[in-house]
């Protein structure tokens, strides 16, 4: 392997960039040398800033190049098992957003193609690169709370996307809830049973287009633990991400980040600030770390932190949740595959 | 009506002594005439302590006694359907601890009896007095925070009472989770459907008593909005009472309460107070608040801040959930009754 | 001694009121037996609320009665010096509220004639005797932060008295700030030296009565530890009293007490409540507690809590501060007395 | 000017390379062409880090250099008069940590220097580029709590510095606190008058050096504030950094930030973390926020956020300690120059 690790980047939208510049200014180890977008302007408009060399609008420039040794995939979700796909087949290790798919047979079919080619797949769950997450794992697997008995995730979002999107994204818990799900199995292992309540509440153009916007999951795990997931489309105070973790020797929880500490109290109350807007801000430490841990396990050949078979668990769970709306009852995990 | 209300107390027990002081230092408002306990030795203790003139070892003698206005039924709960049967037919009336009965047809007799006496029962449920609570309530009423969406109840106890009292208790639903379905209805409304996960974690002879120890409770209102419960009977930390209700325009929560406020950091970090141990700590001043407002609402000829119709509701809602927990499936509250 | 300690109370305002209801209704060692009040139709009332036989205009009525076995001074400042010594020629355990005068060769008299007589006085340090404040004494001297080094009170009123007690009040330092100082030795011990800051901010009225309503103090202890107390006359967030007391091993600090802890966060931020809004409300604990604490003492022939030397101590180092502030110089406690 | 700010850093240490990276990885508008250092190896080692082609071991190598605009200087405190005074006299714009020069009329000679070569001069306040004091100071000169009436800094290290680094410093006021007196000035203007309360209480090395470690400084605003800094240098528990202001309309204060934000609870207590440990981590926003500040002035021909006048008036305010510690007495600003 080279000195640096050679990246080619497939979609320079918003979280494509966010990555491309966290290679290309803080991470000595990578660089950037080709970006792929069908929005040709703005692929160039973002390989400008950083210096990087070749655009292109086919990613197939990409997985092609036998100059690139590792491939981000940030274009739309429609799109990544093709070209986690074809990036494997060509040796290059990959790093792709979630989810691999929407269809599990598809995701299947993807690792399979990345297992064969015996290259890395890191899936891009950010949240594990939290710090506080990533203390509360720590700490629980240092026993510091005895048994875990009881999970609780808030995951809530400061406001719906587009309808537009929602009808292409296979769903709240495909798109949103996954997140939560990968983080109950982050926490507390396995997960066996899932149960979902939801509503439609915050917009009736979601409901019109077949989705939720407010939920509560219940989960049952391997362990004997229980956990809820409570979910918004809509916190009209920002972005809410919050974890408690309670077992038989203590209690775990984080708070919301602010973008600074300042309280002020006057005749009408005490006032503190509100939690940083959404993911962009809340996660842009974590965006970073999964970015360096992916050039870490590349460079070590090491497993990445966030792997393939976790991507396929967390969409299992997805699925799940919406069998268990649909038909109104709990559902064995195992009911999914 | 007499300047004072005379009230007799039938049980001088735990919570009996505390409403006995209440009234006796108190409520200038009421006094305290008669005590009977089949523990005579009990009974006179604390008539001593307050200067009160009769004890008896019947409870027949303080609903039969008409100087006596108003009788609190503090008695086990296998007597309270009696016992307040008994007084409302003597034209008493009835401040009763949850719950009036673990049965659904003898608390239907039990109201149908007060109904037909034209006296007031106000039931137990002293959370409704705590100021956290009270003020969320009255927050949510005043639209603080729009439509609410989402209610979460934390609600866990610092340790398992005994095995023998699991056994005739109901089990969780109907003697800890019961105060927690009040709580829901209390803050946002009529439920219509409950679905419950639950396991014995704590302690293995409560299992074996048939009965669970950790569990999460799915409520769905009638407005459309959805609620979690989530219970464990051993908090190593102390006594957890928490409600969040998350709305359309905002959030609204409390915290616990702690002895004082005092917070210490050192090498090893920053340490802050414990919550008040248990219940008799954390409602010390909302078990007043009720037995102020019972006495009110006497001498006012007013309709009690909780009615046994509220007793009935509750336990409508925890015999929902141990038919969702038997059956595995979400319950339709109209099932029960 | 009687089975209750038989008391007199002379001065039936707003905090006569509450030690003679604190008497009534929850010390069942003790009992009111006189109220002395020149506003005879004030003194009646409260008698007839807490059926209390005697009440007179002159106080002298009391503390010549025989059967008065303790009194408690509660009347306007300039009478205290007059009214203690009285009581204690004939006998009485006394109650005083802070200052014993606002001139130091009077207190000297006072504290002899007590001595002489030897009778217990206790001095209305109410502060003592909360909680929060009691918390960190005690875990001073348990070692918890090694040796002390700074301390910091933070000593703000909500609202500035009547200019027209401004003007009797003796100064913001003897009646305000005289707490603080009591304070400043439960906490760190003797104080050495004083340095005032101070500045008249708050309502020019003051300034023209001679007086300030914004302040820092600068204290130097014996131990060599330094602290500061910064007052002001008008908080408008409340009543804000909090301590910090940082030692070789690591810091100590409470937080105000509020009425709930009830949260709110909308899209405009995070409210909390307010502390709450004054010392009657703040302190009502304390109050009942130093009265407790004195009848203990007087029935149990211990040391009062907060001695008529503690009061002595607290005035030198009001009149240091009142040196300080005319001479614009820091002040030895020695050149006081 | 060129496209991109040619920047050349005098002091390859702990904080030059700070600075250095800032400019490398995040400031696009400039980059670092030359590095000087006395120690060449830690020189080459930081250029070859960053691809900075030019190192040097006399910083004069730089200020002569043409082809620099800029230059930073991060060299030790003795040689700060020199290096700006030459740098400025060769047209380069300045930017240097403080001090400036522990000695009054030094510091008069380089600021006398840049104003006659129209250059600017940035001084190292960083803490100005904290989200937290900066919404402080905005919040208030935006009205928020009406006048400021009192003003508290809380600013303790987390450990002393060595004592041979204390001979050298100029003493704790004109090392240390002179930060706290940049940001006294920064949120409410103008001091006119000092009082020192300070002992040395952590380490007998430091007193024997001349100098004291822990202080308490009492200061009036030209407005007619009041304020107190309290310093020590060993807080157990971390960097304490926190800033209340207190005004007619309410109060503004800031928390010590933390590394997570998670809180564990068990049967011991509640605990949460500590704060950041010292300047490095807490303040590494702010310092890279000041040299893009810096870049951003130079670039756009703008008055630094702290200029030279400001170093100046802030070691103003520590002569001003010193001598109030030395004479033990307030002192006039005025009486210093």
């Amino acid at each position: 392997m080279a000195d640096r690790l050679r990246v080619g980047i497939v979609g320079s939208g918003r979280i494509g960039a966010v990555h491309a510049r966290t290679l290309a200014y803080r991470v000595p180890e990578a660089e950037v040398v080709a970006i792929a977008d069908p929005n040709q302007e703005a692929a160039r408009r973002l390989a400008g800033e950083l210096g990087v060399r070749r655009t292109s609008a086919d990613y197939r420039e990409i997985t092609a190049d036998s100059h690139v040794e590792a491939v981000l995939v940030c274009s739309s979700t429609d799109t990544h098992a093709s070209v986690v796909t074809e990036a494997a087949k060509a040796g290059k290790h990959v790093f792709c957003e979630k989810p691999l798919d929407l269809d599990l047979a598809r995701v299947d079919a993807v690792l399979a193609a990345t297992e064969r080619a015996r290259v890395k797949l890191q899936v891009g769950f950010n949240r594990r690169f939290d710090p506080d997450f990533a203390s509360i794992r720590r700490r629980i697997a240092g026993g510091e709370i005895g048994a875990p008995e009881l999970l609780r995730i808030t995951s809530r979002d400061p406001r719906p996307p587009p309808v537009e999107y929602v009808r292409v994204s296979g769903g709240m818990f495909l798109d949103m809830t996954i997140h939560d799900f990968d983080m109950a199995r982050f926490l507390l292992g396995e997960v066996e049973e899932v149960y979902v309540s939801a509503a439609n509440r915050v917009d009736p153009r979601i409901g019109a287009a077949g989705d939720v916007d407010t939920a509560v999951v219940v989960l049952r795990f391997a362990s004997g633990a229980l956990g809820t997931i409570d979910n918004s489309r809509r916190a009209v105070y920002g972005y809410d991400q919050r974890v408690e973790v309670f077992g038989s020797k203590g209690v775990l929880f984080n708070a919301n980040r602010t973008p600074d500490t300042v309280v002020a109290a006057d005749s009408t109350g005490v006032r503190g600030p509100l939690p940083l807007d959404f993911f962009m801000q809340r996660y842009a430490d974590a965006y970073e770390a999964e970015i360096r841990a992916f050039v870490r396990c590349v460079r070590g050949d090491e497993t990445p932190p966030a792997t393939g078979a976790d991507g396929r668990r967390a969409l299992v769970l997805a699925c799940a949740a919406k069998k268990s709306l649909a038909e109104h009852r709990p559902v064995e995990v195992s009911e999914i595959g």
